[in-house]
This record gives structure tokens, C-alpha cells and sequence, in this order.
């Protein structure tokens, strides 16, 4: 959300069924297209648009280009009472995610916390996404996931890390789920890529060039340092590193820095990526009044603190629910670039667009 | 390690035999006293001065103010197959931290993965502690603890999270355990004392004054800012509250903000903190050969990046390893404050002191 873009707007719905149609006619299968559309719109309604819709012509890149497998087949294999394996069998990883945190409620029910990990995967789009669905059904989750290197580590000059994701969503009495997602960089590769096509210079702190210094220059850019810039890298890079060994030794998978990139359709698969998922039920730690009681305090709390001016103390994902306020009211915005990319899929599967909000 | 100090030395054993000592005379059961030299000495001999040994003489002065439960006990409640609550009984954080583990290493042993929460506790020290115990044994573990207000939330300009630290351990085959532990602010707020004492400046970005701005005075200090600072400072203080509500409202504790200061011995207790522990079975995930081999191979070339001039690309935890052999060859220091006030309360109590090493 924080950069601006020229866009056109489309309601939900049918924005939904446009690109679960269009990932179909590109081969994939229905329920694996149905996953995707669902994933990409939640993620652009919630404001999320770096994760959102713009993936969609990424995604049917890689259908058309045969990286991915269009019809997996997922394996699930329970390994103990609360751990459970998904093989995404090549496909995408948000298939694979979503029945991940299915697996993980239907154990997390019975023994109060479960993992399941998922590999031979690819990309997911938006973690919190997936903690979100199990948050709404009255579970709280963690939800990791590996990406190939763009984030230097602490001292280094050269991507190693990914962006390597932390999703936290918890379920709150009586109101909308509170959802932390984050990247364990500072900023997200894509605003590298935006502050070039805009001739913007880059924030300070947050970004390498080629030689391994510090830089603004987005045209000299090489990796992004971890949250906590050159002084505190090491702990940004810390929880990449949680997050990468989560995502792959536990999963079986290669570790970040052995991926494939996935910014190119055209080189071939599989993937392998790993994401890692903890589901737990509160009312199995205590009684969910008490719970309950504790976290609205805790949310009433925060949200009352003083702010600098102009400004408001916000829970995590409070940004996010507003979005999606707003944008359930008036449309999801499409940036013209991928709404233009959208037409021309649509056009070569002589597939009618949806109409502007 | 960062700051440096004028310190003795004394070999670890002895040490921790002296502590033990004072705790006990100072009127802690035997197994609470234990716990806590065991937990201090271990984070001193790691490195962690602001965690160790220097906290000795604040938990001597909280048993002679009678604001703990001198001697707890523990009740222990499985709620789940994979859940359990450990009661405090107002005692020492450690003591009940290292049993949350043991419940948690149990529990995983056939679950594959388990949660424990801990209740009714104060100030356990350093949680990447209690991580590593779980490690040894071949568990890995994640280990969170709440702390009273001390880091201003995004966009705040009053303290409202606790220095909420993060801790991952994981076992690594042939080698020590890898241990991530860190604070989701950027220094700890000890640094600011002893900037103060040194009267030199704050690092910038990384503390706001009384009234709210930033600041690099330690003299007009009003609270930290999360990690990320004042631009992506919503990251850390994200962080910050997913493990207060996993430390506060699965355990049934207030919430940071709500909780007496840890600071002050003469404050009435109870500290009523909470922590949370999760403990995994890696070979109940999937092929522990593989596990091995995966998180070697990750390890192996994250330390083989390429560095800044006169840097070195360093594992979490590797910095820690260093001092612990270090330390287990030279002894542990102890600052002169520190050894200074564990005198004067050994001579209290007709205790004699370990000679240096």
C-alpha cells in the first residue's frame, strides 16, 4: 500500500472468477486454479497488492511455460499425532498451503498444537493468508515460507536469505482476526523494482549494491539488507534464518539460497520450496473467556497509546483490515500493468473481462 | 559483549557453586536456587553478560524484599496431547522455564511437537537458555517471554511492549546447537544505562526521549523503539506482540503493559509473567538423515558467504559459541558493579567468595 499506482478497479467477485478462469484455460486444474484466485484476491482486497493480483500474470507465465505442475495431486502424511507432511507434487504453493492449515486445525483440535510442513511447492503469495483462514475458524497460527536469495546476511554482500516471511494470526472476541505479516527485510524486493521505474532513490539502510555497500541508488542495487539495516541486520537475519531452516530441513527441502529463482518463468522447475505452518487451539491451553479477555485487553490497550502527531498506534493488520474495507466497497485496484498483462491473457483465451467497478 | 567493562574473573563451577550459595542462604529452596545459578552462569558463559551473572544480585534483593515466592511449587497441567501449563507459583522464572522445557521435550517425544506455557512467573533470564537445553537433547525449540513496558509501539511515544525477546534453538549434527535469541528491540535497555554511565551517546534511531522524539541523549530517555526503528519499526513492535499475546494470553497472564516493572526489587509482587515454549522432534517431521544433512548444508554456506571487508558471515549463535570456549578457558567475567554487590551479600552471610580464576 505504500506506493501509488495508476489502476483501474474491480469488484471481488468477479475479479475472482476471472483469473480462477483464466489459470484454468492455461491448464491448471480447477481446484488448484480455485486456490490461486482465492489466495491473490484475499491478499490484494487486504491491501496486501505486492503478493495480490499483480502475481497473476506471473502465475500464468509459469502455467504456460510448463514450470509448474497444473493438476497436483497433494500427499498428506501424517508423521506423528501433531505433525503432518504436504506434498505439494510441483504445484502451487497456495493449494498446498490452504489444505496445510486444513490438516493442521483437524490435529490442532485434538491434541491443541500441530505443524505441518509443505514441500515440493512453489510459490504461495501472502503467508498471512493462510494463518488468517485458521484464524477465522477460531485458531491461532504461524505461518512461514522459504524464498530463493534476495537479502544479504549480516555482514555479507550477497543475497542469501530470502525475504522469508512471518505470519502471526490470532482469532479476537467478537471482532476481526489480528494478523502480523511480515517480511524479515526491511523493505520488499518489489520497491526496488518500483523505485527504479519511478527514478525514486531508495530509503537509507536498507539495500546493497553490487559491491556489497551500502546504497540509494536503485540502478546500482545488488541484495537488501535484513530489518534492523547494518547496525542490527543480525536479527532480521536471525529469523531468516529460523524461517529458511523451518521452511527446509524440517520440510526436507533445499534451504533458500539452493532455489531456483522464481522471479523467471522460463527456467524450469520444480521449485522445491518448503513452508512451514503451526496451528493451535487456545481453548485447549485455558479457558477461552479468559483468553478472550486477555487479548481484547491487550488490543484495547495498545491501540489507546499515545502517538506522535498525526499518527495512530495500530495492532498488527489493522492497516490491512481498513484496505479491506475499503476496497470491498469500492473495488480491488488492479495496476495497469498487470490489468494490461490480464486483457492480454484474456484476449489470447478469448475470455471476456470483467467490467470496471 | 558489546560494551566493554572492568571485570574479575572466576571459573564457572565456582561460580555457580557461590551463587547457588547466596540464593539458598538468602532463603530459596535448594531447586529454585539451582535453577537460577545454573541459568545465569549459562548466559554469562555464552556471552550474554546482560542476561547472566550481573542479574545475581537484583534476584538476591528480591528474596530479601520477600517479592517471590522463595520456595514454589510447581503444578504442572496437561490440558492437551500436546499442550501443558506450568504454575510458577510466584518463584523464579528459571525454575519454572527449565521444567516447561522438560514438559515440552516429554510431550514432543511422542507428538512430534508440544506447546507449555508458563504462569504465575517472574524474570527467567535468558530465553535462548531454555531453547538450548531442548537442543542438546536433540529437540528443537522456541522459546518467548514477556517483559514489562520498555519499547514504544509504532507510531507511540510512551514504553508499551517489553523487550519481548524471540529465541530458536536446533541440533546440529556434530556440532553444538545453533541458538537464535533476541530482543524485538534493537539494543536492550541496559545499554541505555550504561551509555548514560558513560555518558556517551545512543546509537541513532533506536530511542525516543520523554516526550516522545527520537533521541540519542541516554539523559532524557523515555523508551526504545522497536527493531526496525522509526520507519520500519511496525515490524519489530509486530513481533513484539505476537509474543506478548502467545506469553500473556495462552498462559492466562496480564499483558506487558500491564505488568508491575521488573526493575524495582522493593515493588510488592506478584510479577504474574508469562512464557511460552514450543518443542519439536525433528525426526518425527521426517528422516532425521536428511534433516541432518539439509541444516548442515544451509549452515555450511551461510557461514561461507562472502563478507564486508573485515567481517565475517556468522550462524546465529556463533558469537556465542566463541565466548563460551573462551570463557570456559579464561573464566567468566564479572563486572566490578556486579562482583562488588555479590560481596557484600556473601559477607552478609559469612559466605566466602571464589578466588579469580
Amino acid at each position: 500500500m505504500e506506493e501509488q499506482f495508476a489502476s483501474v478497479r474491480i469488484a471481488e467477485t468477479p475479479l475472482k472468477v476471472f483469473i480462477d478462469q483464466l489459470l484454468r484455460n492455461a491448464g491448471s486444474a480447477p481446484d488448484a486454479a480455485a486456490a490461486v484466485a482465492r489466495a491473490v484476491v484475499d491478499a490484494s482486497r487486504r491491501g496486501i497488492d505486492t503478493h495480490g493480483v499483480r502475481l497473476a500474470p506471473h502465475y500464468l507465465r509459469c502455467l504456460y511455460a510448463h514450470r509448474l505442475n497444473p493438476a497436483p495431486k497433494l500427499v498428506v502424511t501424517r508423521s506423528a499425532p501433531a505433525v503432518a507432511h504436504v506434498d505439494a507434487d510441483n504445484g502451487f504453493g497456495h493449494f498446498a498451503s490452504y489444505r496445510a492449515i486444513d490438516e493442521g486445525m483437524a490435529m490442532a483440535a485434538e491434541t491443541g498444537i500441530a505443524a505441518v510442513t509443505v514441500g515440493n511447492s512453489s510459490h504461495h503469495g501472502a503467508t498471512g493468508g493462510y494463518a488468517l483462514v485458521a484464524a477465522k475458524q477460531g485458531f491461532a497460527a504461524i505461518g512461514m515460507t522459504i524464498a530463493d536469495a534476495a537479502v544479504a546476511p549480516f555482514g555479507g554482500i550477497r543475497a542469501f536469505n530470502g525475504t522469508n516471511p512471518i505470519a502471526f494470526a490470532v482469532p479476537v472476541a467478537g471482532a476481526e482476526p489480528m494478523v502480523l505479516d511480515m517480511a524479515t527485510s526491511s523493505i520488499p524486493l518489489n520497491r526496488v523494482h518500483l523505485r527504479r521505474a519511478a527514478g525514486t532513490e531508495l530509503p537509507p539502510d536498507v539495500a546493497l549494491d553490487t559491491e556489497g555497500m551500502v546504497t540509494r541508488d536503485p540502478n546500482r542495487f545488488g541484495a537488501l539488507l535484513p530489518l534492523g539495516g547494518s547496525e542490527y541486520g543480525y536479527k532480521g537475519a536471525g529469523l531468516a534464518a529460523m524461517v529458511d531452516i523451518l521452511c527446509s530441513a524440517f520440510s526436507g527441502m533445499p534451504h533458500g539460497n539452493a532455489l531456483t529463482p522464481f522471479s523467471d518463468p522460463t527456467v524450469p522447475g520444480p521449485d522445491l520450496r518448503g513452508h512451514f505452518f503451526i496451528v493451535m487451539q487456545p481453548a485447549l491451553f485455558q479457558s477461552l473467556a479468559v483468553f478472550d479477555a486477555r487479548l481484547s485487553a491487550f488490543l484495547a490497550d495498545l491501540r489507546a497509546q499515545p502517538a506522535q502527531p498525526g499518527k495512530r498506534v495500530m495492532a498488527p493488520g489493522d492497516p490491512e483490515l481498513a484496505a479491506a474495507a475499503e476496497r470491498r466497497a469500492n473495488g480491488i485496484p488492479v495496476d495497469l500493468t498487470t490489468w494490461g498483462a490480464l486483457q492480454e491473457f484474456a484476449a489470447r483465451q478469448n475470455l471476456p473481462c470483467p467490467a470496471e467497478a
